[in-house]
């Protein structure tokens, strides 16, 4: 299919799968079924524990997937026993085609793994506007189940892939109270099989027992830092969508009855840390990136006016293309400063890339000397700090290069 | 200097430079002044009539240069008699020196030409971070004053060029009464020299005589529709400028006291023919532009979300390059008009490209056949239009293709 699907990986792909603790209660299949014409990985199902809780966070498109629906519907519940989730047919702009799929493959899933409907959660990423004939994923779901375990993580790593061209997982420790848990995920980021939207799929679990409630607000905490500070291109699928699963299997852990119980802040730090991964190994996936980029705002009126200056800085393609250019232009940045709409002022803006300043209080240093500049802008991994002189507001960023490479894998293949 | 200045034309260029037909009461120069390493033509002075009144829209960024500061500053007086725009330099972000340079050009044009400093309108735009040196502008007004001419219209519109590939002027006629009245007008568009932004000016000429309110009511709803529905890359500059003038010099022309009055109706019209003249060709002119993209978006809540929508089509990465590749990837317009963030019904959203229907109420059309649809987008004049069920809300953007060109020009050029 898409010549990026067999791209060679990103050169800002980390050396190697990560080594990835089982999860009590937590077992993982990956398996080809038949959706990816490529013959790859396009299946996976996670079976959790009874008494598994979740969370999640969703595209925030006006037209979102058939999926996405289904699990908004069920959220409130807050039980989760299975995860499906298939790639190569994103089941979108299907109409009631795609709803049938949907609602059959909740109902097979309840069925065979003995739980109910509402404790299942779909996903889907591919191909948009075909449906998946109706009894498709339904049907394989007997065999996906025969092939669960534990350590399964890579096979369902790589069967939500699309155009990625590495599988991306994370994971990390942490205490509560004295009880030792373990948080683990992984995620698909912004790829391509034409006629195809970019879709960023995400799926972390823990063996820490936590009420849903309390794991939904943790998660979109935490969302807000890592999965909704990158950005490729600045498109947003239909599909988006970040799920958190906790099976309580842990021992001996103190009850937890709110998200800011002081003896939740180890959990929430490496909480913040694995999807901050994911997130950045999103980002180092993203198609043509050849730069990975840090843009660090501070002196912003609030966090979030901070977000959205860095997010207009890692949106705008004429920065984007500057750092594929090597090219220290921070005219660009002062312009991507003053399109975000957010307070700032131009006369106290100061800018600073790799830790060198540019600018000082609105004017260019005095004897600035582009040398060093340069010469961190051939590097790959790109650091600039923005300070916009009104307040005391901090984000932090993370986005790519926009190159050759993404027109090529964009606009140079024809369906 | 930069490739993109000495580059060959667009090939969505017009074929030639129109005829301008003067404007009674406004006379022009552009001529070279250095501030262009090049040798081109890089300042522009318009001298209008005593009595002429002037309307302006400008950039939205939060950090606007110094010109723009100053012309917004002046405009409640509506008043103007000279506009003074070089290229080559923007004085943008050069804090107390930029301001000097604008201060001294502002003195030294009402000195020369009798008139009050808030007459003087000036705008910049080419490298930023550099300040002229404070008199160089100032010292080039007397020679200038002296090769003023009815029909500069063309060494006008080349002055005020950055990597525009052709010069763009566009003029009408319009009866108000028994009186006929002309409109003329240049702009540039969006270029760059390193380390530089893309910046968009218009300047607009009439011999009618509109008080001042009237005039910026007129170029307010009109630049919403034209200038304000053209995008490049969706980056703003901190310089964009539009200003209309009037010089009241027409003969026999009823008096007009508000912008609703019915004896205005073809005058406006012929004003938006003329904005959205100028409006096309900028993005005919688009780096890297080989697809002329009119995007027509219809049943949306209002007009405004109606352009939000074209807009966030018009924007997006993915929709550019699908069009640079030829391909009718319409699930990419589907994702951009759900990441607008302006109420669509997915379940009515009907999309035509070329005019041919490819989805109907939120599902591919039966049978449908990509065949004709592309062809069309093998052709450089691409139509997409989309319904969005809900509302009466109706737009029109236009935009052009992201392709290889636009990297080229914008990240292998090295400063």
């Amino acid at each position: 299919m898409s010549k990026s699907v067999t791209a060679a990986a990103s050169p800002l792909a980390p050396k190697s799968f990560p080594t990835v603790k089982p999860v009590a209660g937590v077992r993982l299949s990956g398996r080809a079924v038949g959706l990816k014409p490529s013959g790859a990985k396009d299946l996976m199902v996670a079976e959790l524990a009874k008494g598994s809780t979740i969370a999640g966070v969703f595209t925030r498109s006006r037209c979102p997937s058939g999926p996405v629906d289904w699990c908004r519907e069920i959220l409130p519940k807050g039980r989760a026993r299975v995860i499906v989730v298939n790639s190569g047919n994103a089941n979108a702009f299907t109409g009631a085609a795609g709803d049938i799929v949907v609602a059959n493959t909740v109902a097979t899933a309840a069925k065979l793994f003995g739980c109910r409907r509402d404790e299942v959660y779909i996903a889907s990423t591919g191909v948009i506007g075909e449906p998946v004939p109706p009894n498709h994923i339904a049907g394989k779901l007997a065999g996906m189940r025969r092939s669960l375990g534990a350590r399964g993580w890579r096979p369902a790593a790589e069967a939500i892939m699309t155009t990625d061209t590495f599988p991306k997982a994370a994971s990390r420790s942490a205490k509560i109270g004295n009880a030792t848990v373990t948080i683990a995920g992984f995620a698909k980021g912004s790829g391509m099989i034409a006629p195809d939207m970019a879709t960023m799929l995400g799926f972390v679990f823990t063996d820490a027992r936590l009420p849903a409630p309390v794991l939904q607000k943790l998660l979109r905490r935490v969302a807000d830092r890592s999965f909704n500070a990158i950005t490729v291109d600045g498109d947003t699928s239909t599909s988006d969508t970040v799920l958190l699963a906790a099976t309580g299997q842990v021992k001996g852990q103190p009850r937890i009855s709110r998200s800011n119980d002081p003896a939740l802040a180890g959990f929430t730090a490496a909480l913040e840390e694995v999807c901050t991964d994911l997130a950045q190994q999103i980002v180092r996936d993203g198609e043509g990136a050849q730069k990975f980029v840090t843009v660090s705002v501070r002196g912003a009126e609030s966090k979030r006016a901070a977000r959205a200056i860095g997010l207009s800085i890692a949106n705008s393609p004429l920065v984007k293309t500057a750092i594929a250019g090597e090219d220290p232009n921070w005219g660009r940045i002062v312009m991507a400063v003053g399109k975000a709409g957010e307070k700032a002022d131009r006369d106290r803006l100061s800018i600073a890339i790799g830790g060198i300043p540019i600018t000082e209080n609105g004017q260019l240093m005095p004897g600035y000397d582009e040398t060093p500049v340069a010469k961190h802008m051939k590097g790959d991994e790109i650091g600039i700090t923005v300070d916009v002189g009104v307040g005391r507001g901090r984000a932090t960023v993370w986005t790519c290069d926009l190159t050759h490479g993404y027109i090529t894998i964009n606009a140079d293949y024809r369906s």
